[in-house]
């Protein structure tokens, strides 16, 4: 995911859209083809130093014009016209946003096979431990006997819940900016938008979304439940872990959850990366909606602020479950401990609809899927 | 707004959680119907101190200690076995959740009623301006020509987007809780928890949500999106109305913007209470995320957070409606100061595709709704 | 504290601010002293509608507005020239941002007051148990022993430093704002200034800080930072309380911490309200942060959204350390218990420097206050 | 600041505290001086791969795990017995916080040279400009006349009082942790941890501070409240900077502030820079705040999640500063501009105390410097 969100390919997804956004003014007759050729050719070719390029993008205040000055040198080199015909009509933020939603496109991939992979893991730990009594516990304090297949259950469909929002967010919010630049299109069609948003495979926007970023903001708390769903889960293991309550560990790992003091320790690393990324999440997500309120047709500030936000966001979210992942997949869950902490509460051994519950969980999980 | 989340809403919703749950009960014969009617009537008749039940559920930690035992002391007097049949099987956390998804239902309507008004303002005027032409801006520096029309129909697709999440996450986040003591719903039915959900026209979830909260925080997020996408509104009207730009106005409303040491001012009052609102709620929702992972069955601190902050807002988000859609129905448009704002800047006069963009957006807003 | 910031105090502070005023500027000559006395006079006795005052005030998008009115009504049936003098060179926030200061000086030592008994509590822990071996335990797990003296004064330093920094923090930001209609402080005098600070015990700051609002931002962290510190304690209490460890308890108050559902239930409300406030704290300062960079002389959204969160975070600060203190003060500690957990941690005997680390600590506590 | 966040800086921090441990181990006895001189020489010239280190770090959840069994394995090869002395009685926690701390004591003197650059900037603007008349604002309406001088004072008292807040919490902060294992000291003393302290010139604890994050928290919170110092600058230049105001510009820089669809643009670009680092800024402190209540002796997830937030604060903070002390030392003002704006505001012409005003304020910032 770092590398989804690194530097070269954000180069790679910048570079991508004057591609297409070549090809499809070649094919609407803005520019002619092969001067499109020649682009999407420079483009495919183009070996750029990332390094120089981020500074000279820092110094500008944005990317587009060092890359596009680049760009254009490349290829007048060879063909002096087509040079001019590069980010034919778009404007800085039009290659800003389209890139980072290539890069938020790839970025969901992944989220979305870490989740369900870890979905699938706590399936099973929900089927497995469907009658598998333990304590139920309220504000930290026992209260009603449980089964463990009912707290597996109750984690898979909060991944699972979030895992929705965040397809629905993805599908809504992976959609091609090109507004030009003040967003009114100029010297721009709506046919050049529709094919460079087919060949990007993002969505199309009624019109352009520079200033309209509620899209961004529901990708962004979308990330964060999730982070927060995983969390949970974290949280849970993490209790269930003390050496008083010992009812569950993370799996062993060579190497992971050792004390540089203490031999003896069997820490729960796992948790730990999870639950720190939940901690952290918040406050992205905070500051991507107060940069809602943003000035006329491209903000000041609270735009710029975002990019880096959303990239940790994905990060987070993507570290939490490949951190809870293998978790779940190799849990060790001591029953007899649970049946212990159960009788040592005195609070009866009737797990009520435990069982049921969650099989109509899973149930419900397996049909939606 | 601030009604509906008031004490005297809370207490009936609470008394309707009980009355659905005898009624429920008795329809499955879990409790005889005669003792559901009196619990009901009980529920319907109650006149309770407000102000010391909320001292008392502040000392308890919990609203249903109190309530439950006020009404049982209420029945007990005329019906003995009824009165312990009160809250039968259920838990704190069963009434407060849905106790305070109904007094969500209840905003949700207002807020939808306010947004959809605001809405159709806006639709107004990017009809009537579609064609008005003025400048547009990036970073606070004159780009290119726009037309007024395009700057309200962006307005318009924002508020309209983040309405639709709205009701998304209110479609999903508004489900009964029941699930007893530790939410294995010992003692409880579906069939009960079923007949509940429709009685009290909430949703109903496949198991309990008492430790799962992403429906509360797709909600907060939501409703933060929508204050925000109201925001942008004030955001831009407030700079237009600049002296030295002079664009457009706030309606003059008696004894309203004036100032107590300039009486020649005319303030911008309600972007002043959207941008505020805007400003307010990014740190409630992040309070709301922090809490995902809550601990067990149900959370200490955590879940306890999330009421007053999903209280609040809903008042920020119904506050920011409220204020900015007199300003959208009644906006002073200075057409003329636009043209010579537009003129000065020198960037030409040609409005792109803004007219059409425009008409598109009011297509794709109406074709919807 | 909810007194503190209700409406009949800021009524006060109100008033407090504008008799202020008359009567400095009566000092200085600017108006006489007569119609001092009779604005000071009015301003005593004034009794006007509160819930009709908030309600003009919200119309009008300031208190200062409608304030103002009825005062200069209530003299001028009696001193018509008095009346024109009421508010004299003073505009809404110098008013608003008086009377919020005025608030949060009564706010501020109604924290001391109880961050002091709480830090005492604290202390006689420490002393108490500075050689009561228990188990160290990191990352939720068992580390090496402790004694639980060290514990109690880690929390001692944990509320002492940031007890200190929100004193710190007060003294600055406690400052009087008189700045007239732009800041200039047209009309007005530093001696005026001077002099009304000293009548209302607040500081008199440099220059008018009506759109510098650091100090409202120091503030505002500082009681996240001590809200944080109480939780801490919070978080270890009920970790202690957890049934498998049961090493500390909340005192037994009657009628708390029971539950609807289950009669054997003891939960830690006291921590509950801790850590519930501890949860809701940093999105408030979030919230005042992000309106630092107010537009010109006074903000428009930023500056309005800060006296709100401010209320807010003095009432969680508040609430946090009134539910802790007298859980430190009856806090029950099982040694045994303690002893048990270590032993069975297996991780040795030797608490270490603890005991002589918790006296270091209580001998700081008490040197420096 | 990015370096000093770096890699690179953390493993060089991190062999710093391993060998003034060492050294100060030695100096009270504890090991020998021979092997202190070869663990001491061991660290100054250790050449670690940083990418395989970081990679280990994340494995094991901590980096002193690697670091310790390299720099063992490294010293082992000529002395076997000196090897086993390295990183004797210390925790990960005691190397991560310690090192964490000697970047930030890097970090700060980066901070205060930039701001103190800045500050003398904003000091010649009051000067030159202390009876330059321009127009009040407030509310984003014209109000009252003011100076351009009085503004500047205005910047530079808020920028003057968060940068002593960020000196007094980093004095407060800028501590050295040590504590072993669970913070007991367990075989170590106070005079190990004082000569370490002064060792490394950092501040020492009465006690370790492993689970007792104030003086983090505050120091984050200082950091945040100083950008916002600093984008209360940006906003105020970008407003002035719109073109229908046109009062003052951000200095022309090569190849800065360019726009790649419009040649005719010149962007505020540094405050773009700063105004997006006060937008990141409060989310990342609301984090820190949220993680205060941690577990026991060490916490799981707060405590990890603090570092990342800790370095992007020190990195915003800077890089505000480094945009915006060029713009306030460049600064183009436009007196006439000014004039004519305020008398097309007619709102007559008295400038009120605004010269004296700005000379006071300027008199009491070089007083106390």
């Amino acid at each position: 995911m770092i590398a989804v969100f690194g530097d070269e390919t954000l180069l790679r997804a910048a570079l991508d859209f004057e591609a297409a956004l070549a090809h499809a003014q070649a094919a609407e007759g803005a520019i002619p083809s092969d001067a499109a050729e020649v682009i999407a050719g420079a483009c495919a070719g183009a070996r750029f130093d990332i390094a120089e390029l981020a500074e000279e993008a820092a110094h500008a205040g944005t990317l587009a014009i060092p890359l596009v000055f680049r760009l254009r040198a490349l290829i007048a080199a060879s063909d002096g016209p087509a040079a001019k015909l590069v980010h034919l009509g778009a404007t800085s933020q039009d290659l800003a946003d389209t890139a980072l939603m290539l890069q938020a496109k790839a970025g969901a991939a992944l989220i979305t096979a870490e989740a369900r992979g870890l979905a699938d893991a706590l399936a099973r730990l929900a089927e497995t431990y469907a009658e598998t009594p333990m304590l139920g516990r309220t504000l930290l304090q026992g209260a009603l006997p449980i089964t463990f297949g009912l707290k597996a259950a109750n984690w898979l469909l909060g991944v699972d819940a979030a895992l929705r929002r965040f397809e629905r967010e993805a599908q809504e919010a992976l959609v091609l900016q090109l507004g030009g630049g003040a967003g009114s299109m100029a010297g721009l069609t709506f046919a050049v938008a529709e094919r460079m948003a087919a060949d990007l495979s993002l969505g199309a926007a009624p019109m352009p979304w520079q200033s309209r970023r509620d899209g961004v903001a529901g990708l962004a708390s979308a990330l964060a439940i999730l982070t927060g769903a995983v969390g949970k889960i974290a949280r849970d293991v993490s209790l269930m872990a003390q050496g008083e309550v010992a009812e569950a560990f993370e799996p062993r790992v060579d190497g992971r959850g050792g004390s540089s003091a203490m031999a003896h320790k069997r820490n729960p690393t796992g948790c730990q990366v999870a639950l720190s990324a939940a901690a952290r999440a918040p406050g992205l997500v905070a500051a991507i909606l107060s940069g809602l309120p943003q000035e006329h047709e491209r903000g000041l500030g609270g735009w710029q602020a975002e990019a880096p936000g959303l990239a940790s966001l994905f990060e987070l979210a993507h570290g939490a479950l490949a951190a809870m992942r293998p978790v779940a997949e190799g849990l060790e869950v001591d029953a007899t401990a649970q049946r212990r902490n159960l009788r040592a509460a005195n609070v009866g051994a009737d797990t009520g609809q435990s069982a049921a519950l969650a099989r109509r969980a899973l149930a419900h999980y397996r049909r939606d899927r």
